[in-house]
């Protein structure tokens, strides 16, 4: 009974999807199926019960959550599940992001949520982590990343362009 | 069925006991009935779903959380529960209660918490809060609410004692 | 002599309404009724002092209070009444609301104020929750909040709209 | 009717004397009279108004007003006395002054608060910043406040006790 | 030999001018004379020096000291007079004021700075202050003083205009 | 040729150790097999490159790196090796760890490093982070997490003991 | 084998040039040159091996690195060369570059890093540190350097253009 | 006329002392003469006008300057010689460092400072970052430090001493 894809990226909220859009891009450009969701702990705290609780069963490998503010919905979904989970600190409108980041990342000990980076830089390095667990054990994924990797190094220029703005 | 005192004094640990003994204390001060629980959102979430979804219908009024770091248990129980919600951040080891109080007050709009002040102050004042939530349909309490203001302000000196170390 | 709607909503000057018009609208939205003041702390103490300690016989039940900066205002309205006082850090211009957090929600021990988000998220939910107490003791508000926190949940989508910008 | 000395000093608690003495202290050093009291803005309101509204009238001339947390004593006072006043921080335990520096410095345009620094070197500078203003009419004191400043200049040694530990 | 106004404005660039220009308008209204200078501590250490140490003798009794970023400016002219300075911590673009503040705030004990708040608040507020030392002993500056806050106070509406944007 | 185990413990110095000790201690609960490592990003950049270059070919599968301050080890390990790598940011004696966090979680888009909570809680559930990636594959692994787990919610006491200090 | 010019200036990605062409352009107004180049730590970690311990050799004596976020190219290179390394941290987008300050100054004992202001005017300093470095044994360049400080010095105005916005 | 050794240690008051002895105690180990001296920017600023002007006449080379707080000792003295100065942030008692630390980085463009760390870590790194200055033209001293830094990096174990407490 595993529907789902491994990976599933869930947020709090639409507006967080201008965010958590770049997981998922990049997850597609590593070739990594996923399921993208709203998940709201706040207002939907229900939804995240099952989603939760129900995510391993589901076929779930690596849960991706965004969320900005008070950031519960990582922390809450490490609670219900044994699955690694990755969090993205959405960036604030007042405080850009670091009520997001200190939520997220000062989990007590007994429930992890590795963190990434606030905003777009998080997103991305969420899917990448992701990418690199699910490597572990799936070789073609392993080089797909490596060459996602290299590609990356070799687009470094050596000098900067100094005719950019 | 309502079995439960109107006030619940919830926490998200033994250790975060020493903060809100403050709030049990000044609720026994005022004659308030209450019960306190340990409900750890991260570690017991069954426990918090069933506390949070049950309050209101085992005759609870008035929920005071109080935890520390990333404090999911406010915000959380107020995502399940209609009762007002009063938060207490409790002082973290190396961030001294500012990730603690961001993970507390930032909260999305939808679900409120009233915020206090980190540490023993904002356990106090969690109960005085409640107190005045209570008294607005209990003459009596808020009687005696208005006589332990008065003491308060009655037990201000009028000059510093100078020779106090 | 209960004159006044059982909410106040106070705030330290005309640029605080861009934010606390969001709690006038959520009162608004429960079927709240509610008086809208500027009272300011600094410019017109006296106001503040008539105000307040008229409050609770005028007939308001909950004050929300709004202010930015050096925000004094909700604290000393909750030092001269006794109804539950709930405050709104304004957006301020050069800290970002950090320095109207501070200042409402680190109250001493004895004098609370139940302190919300910056911002309007704060606004709205300061208007949440002075309806989650006037619903302890009003059953049809209280239905017209859990109606309220249900459509709340039901808007929220499954899935993100990923054709948004 | 000026029965009052020219300083007031003038603090939220009794706690807050352990950092005001040195106020004391250095108004003392000066020959500068003062009086010390303790006026809570939040425990004591009236105390609070009943001062600042008499403070020029009784013939005080500068205040200086000490507080921590969400210090608004010296803000309040302000809003009512014409007198310059002068604000310190007194050093918070969960947020080490921060709070008391913002509550106190951030004060909106119309109602000045001039802020020394966190806790006893504030103190100290506050009863200097007082004689400063009071040696514009007073030449002796000038002279005194000039030669505390020079004994001061002449006591920083020429090279660091190396051994000291 | 007091060619000097009674107060200066002295700040670190002409780019602090958008700030300390609200200082300049706020004394204009109180008909005090002033002179506006540019003495950056930084870049003109010698004009620094020479205005600071030439301030009291050319008649000048408060000196306004507007800076940004590492300010020094404020409180290295308090190092070098005796007249009462008045610190305005200019927002700085990528700290938002905050060094400023800091940098400001922080003297240390035998060199006051009395500090107001980041930006243009603050660069009224320092005029505000100003005058009230002046008013000290110039009735009638404390009689336009006393003015202009009544008329101050009198301009806060009752309530906010709900038909502004 | 894989002679190591599958977690590698890295750690930028001894002192180090007092924290991640709790990462190898609930790694040893768990029977996951680990090896300790001291590897100074700045002082030994030669054994980082040879570490991390050679990681993978060693057998790790999981890299956990714990630094303070400027804190490079886990972002540069990350940048050399494909694995997943979780970095836990060791408290600071200025900043108490803030400026640990920054320096790990804020990696640019490219190059993730999972972030735990700053500290002991840190270094705990970094261990639990690689257990539960390593689970993903490893049945019994995953039954031992699962047990832990259990453990850890049932040790959560129903009520505070109320007579503890 | 010295073909490099006596200051490398080096940064993070093509986007940091907008910060660093201010360190290019100071350069070239005291007549020092230079060679610019991106090196990645965390893209192209060989590059910056390469670099670091190359740059003596090739005839470099001072580096410049700017970077930002979790920025660790001015420590790392510093770990790899014994030239001195002086820091730019570049403004990031969330916290407005106190990350890469942060990252870039709180280096452990052993490894230093000459750090700047965040943003343009750091990386003017730190052109302006690497010429005062180079003027200790080339006495044109410090005549150079006397003449642009002493320009500096004489293009600060008097009095503010009160007629500029 | 160059009586003064190649290094200036000044520091703004005795108990500086604690600190900035790691920076003396590092330039003996590398066998750097230096001098130490008590400059406050403050208290004595005749004093630091008269050792900045003079520095480099004197013969100094290398300024380093430490302070705490409102700390303006590093820059007033970049301020007033052209050779290289490198501040320390001591540790400030409320702030730990971080008003110190952006008094002295924040430095607008024009005069820079190379700042290094809060506390002990940048005291000895300024000592280090000054012997690498130096060392450009004194191969004896490029060997000594070259020698200092491989001691230090054979000084790291390999293995974390886990029996340490």
């Amino acid at each position: 009974m595993a529907a789902s894809p491994p990976v599933a990226v869930i947020m709090g909220s639409q507006s967080d999807w201008a965010t958590m859009r770049h997981a998922a891009e990049t997850l597609d450009a590593l070739g990594i199926a996923y399921e993208a969701r709203i998940v709201s702990a706040h207002r939907t705290p229900d939804r995240l019960v099952a989603f939760a609780k129900g995510a391993k069963a589901a076929g779930i490998r690596v849960v991706i959550a965004g969320a900005g503010g008070a950031a519960h919905l990582p922390g809450m979904a490490a609670a219900m599940t044994p699955l690694p989970v990755f969090g993205v600190p959405v960036e604030s409108k007042a405080l850009s992001g670091q009520d997001s980041l200190l939520s997220i990342v000062q989990m007590p000990a007994g429930i992890p949520v590795g963190t990434l980076a606030i905003g777009r830089a998080g997103a991305v390095n969420a899917a990448l982590l992701a990418a690199a667990v699910l490597a572990l054990t799936d070789e073609p994924l392993a080089e797909r990343l490596d060459a996602w990797r290299a590609r990356q190094s070799a687009a470094v220029a050596e000098h900067p362009d100094t005719s950019a703005p």
